[in-house]
């Protein structure tokens, strides 16, 4: 459980899914998602946890040290994005695995005697890629979505969630309960840290995000001999709104806003027929919800004006909208403190992302920690982070874990006891 | 065989692949394809034809009056695009196939005595949106295109041309064989014919061409936390050439400049992930080859600037190109005359739209007709004409029929012999 067996087991692991460019391509529910779960299954019955799937797949590590007790939840995901990188995900997992066997050595050796019990996750399809919506696993888990809608969904191809599983035993109606505490480490997946020259990334917040599904409807029509005035060209809608959601960056001071549309369905995609439908997702994010409403307005003036100019209907439906999310401030002066007994240099940071811990932070005491991503490089085969990061980050969240275990985060109460479960959704 | 039978007859055929809003959906070689083709070869039996099927799976009906004698073909192609109209190909395979029935029951009455023979041709693959390119058929018959390349073209869904004729029995190595001259009659597909209150549209040339397939490449990042500034976004630079090759056609006179865009694919098209490659069709079509040749140099300016912008390559390359291609002046003589001995009215036209004439154009002695459009709407389930139109257009083929029989085009040179056949490529 040294370091340099980590990066050992940090490769074995990456080789799963292995792409030429560096990268993995391991989509949730796919052959290598599969693999590599079998592969943590291995390595954790190698390290004296109890293997467990809940409903939805999500893959756990069990160390009870004291029946009954609370649990303590440490992990992250093991699915990536085709073409994804080594570490967005994986990283945490096998950080927090580490983290709790180290625990689990010491309390056998009885230099630590842990108070609760530790368990470590790999929630399923964090990335939704394949099976939309992403951070499925953690949002079954926290109830914010139910686990029939989430075994029926369907990728583009028509295979379920539930499909994916097959028969590979890896659903069963366990249920980790109670739970005391998250935490999770993951690649920061922007340049504030390496710019800032800082170790690990202490998560306050999680910015403000608005997501839209939008539908462009014009109308078939043949590409060559139709009029120009006569056309309803939905894909030419379609690209003044992604030219215009990318541009309406430009509105607001550099970094205040981030715009993207990344997904998109053309019909017929046909090289002679005018498009007659376009859908497309479109995020706005901003670390300001003034900002963020803003911008929301100044999308909806865009939309109107491009739906006149390329006489096509636009309808923008807002399916996901969170306002700033801060963590847990008793778990950031924590991680603050151990950072600085540790001489690890730390910032605070917001999260752009979305990440399990987003889910988990809206009912259970989270705690959220970065480290660096060379040149703030994600979702691609070039994401990397340095050894020297990625094992003080190993450090850091196995001191983190020691901690916890002891019953540090949350604080207990003055009598004696834990916080209840179970709390309402959080906002900053 | 009379105008009323056709109708009925025309209303049966539009009954396979029928789309619920008033279309046709019979891709190239799907089921509905093939069971048009069955329908057809009925009918063809039933009127006297002997069918057969070429390498690329034309279908073929024909009449044998003077065996060695060389072939008129007349025809069009009954495949559709998807949600297409029920006109499109459909009308003229129709109406030659009534136009040379009516031949060949006044040749049995000895009413008229036919110096050629006739086929009527049902070309495979005219649309293109399954199997690329569109005019397969004729362009494996006229030699552009290579047997076993068509047959092993592959659909999205990794299909190829040869299996989606499995064991249909829909290939042979049937050849026709010499051809003297090609006659088609096709829905317009614009409005001039209606704004002009024109009936019949004689076909004196091919617009100008240009079709692209262009690539833009970026690079994969997280939608959500990488800075814009470090985005290599593929999509928004797509989006960007996409607007500016529609307002391209706003620098000249209207009428003289269509573009489009109309099939795209978005790598890893990840509602997560910053697109890393789209690639896409790309046409500008004009009547007036320099307007055309300054478009295309406007666009290469655009592209340049786009990919400064928008920080992604932009590698777009020419795929197809023609400058104007007339039609046997000769033809359109005949045509014009025909057109006012039946007191049709008629107008010279331009076809925008490639059409399988444009091929067997540059080979053949080729005559192109056009009857009107409603709306000028094609590619669309609201495809429509007018019965009386629709009967004109058959009154129109049936004498143009009568008289190629007979050794009217191409007209036999001084010594009672017709033209050789295998001309090269004319341009006007």
């Amino acid at each position: 459980l040294n370091d340099t067996q980590f990066l050992a087991d940090f490769a074995a692991m990456s080789a799963i899914g292995a792409t030429s460019g560096g990268g993995v391509e391991r989509e949730a529910g796919t052959a290598s998602d599969h693999a590599v779960r079998r592969w943590f299954d291995s390595w954790l019955r190698k390290h004296g946890f109890r293997r467990e799937y809940d409903g939805i797949g999500n893959q756990f590590g069990l160390l009870e040290f004291e029946p009954g007790a609370p649990w303590v939840l440490v992990g992250s995901h093991l699915d990536s994005q085709p073409l994804g990188g080594r570490f967005d995900g994986a990283y945490g997992v096998l950080v927090a695995a580490y983290a709790a066997a180290r625990v689990a050595v010491e309390a056998r050796a009885g230099t630590i005697r842990p108070t609760v019990n530790l368990a470590v996750v790999n929630w399923f399809n964090e990335e939704g890629s394949r099976f939309t919506p992403s951070m499925m696993g953690s949002a079954v888990f926290t109830g914010k979505l139910a686990l029939n809608t989430a075994l029926a969904t369907e990728d583009l191809a028509g295979v379920s969630v539930a499909a994916s599983f097959a028969d590979s035993g890896m659903t069963s109606d366990f249920s980790l309960t109670p739970v005391a505490a998250y935490a999770e480490i993951h690649i920061e997946q922007g340049r504030l840290l390496e710019d800032q020259q800082r170790t690990i990334g202490l998560v306050d917040g999680t910015w403000a995000a608005s997501k839209y599904q939008v539908t462009v409807t014009g109308e078939q029509s043949h590409t060559g001999s139709t009029v120009m005035r006569d056309r309803r060209d939905a894909l030419y809608g379609a690209s003044l709104l992604i030219a215009a959601a990318h541009d309406l960056t430009d509105f607001y001071p550099e970094g205040s806003l981030h715009s993207s549309v990344s997904q998109l369905t053309v019909l017929p995609n046909s090289p002679v027929v005018v498009a007659r439908e376009v859908s497309m997702n479109l995020d706005l994010r901003s670390p300001d919800e003034r900002i963020l409403s803003k911008a929301m307005n100044r999308l909806d003036e865009f939309s109107r004006s491009i739906s006149e100019q390329a006489n096509v209907r636009i309808e923008h439906r807002l399916t996901h909208h969170w306002g700033l999310l801060s963590y847990d401030p008793e778990g950031s002066r924590l991680t603050r403190s151990i950072a600085d007994d540790l001489g690890l240099p730390s910032m605070v940071v917001k999260t752009v992302a979305g990440h399990d811990s987003t889910n988990m932070n809206s009912l259970f005491p989270t705690i959220m920690l970065f480290v660096p991503s060379v040149d703030g490089v994600s979702h691609n085969e070039r994401e990397h982070t340095l050894d020297e990061d990625s094992l003080s980050g190993l450090t850091m969240f196995s001191e983190l874990c020691r901690r916890m275990s002891r019953g540090e985060f949350p604080a207990r109460s003055s009598d004696g006891g834990y916080p209840a479960t179970g709390r309402g959704q959080r906002r900053g």
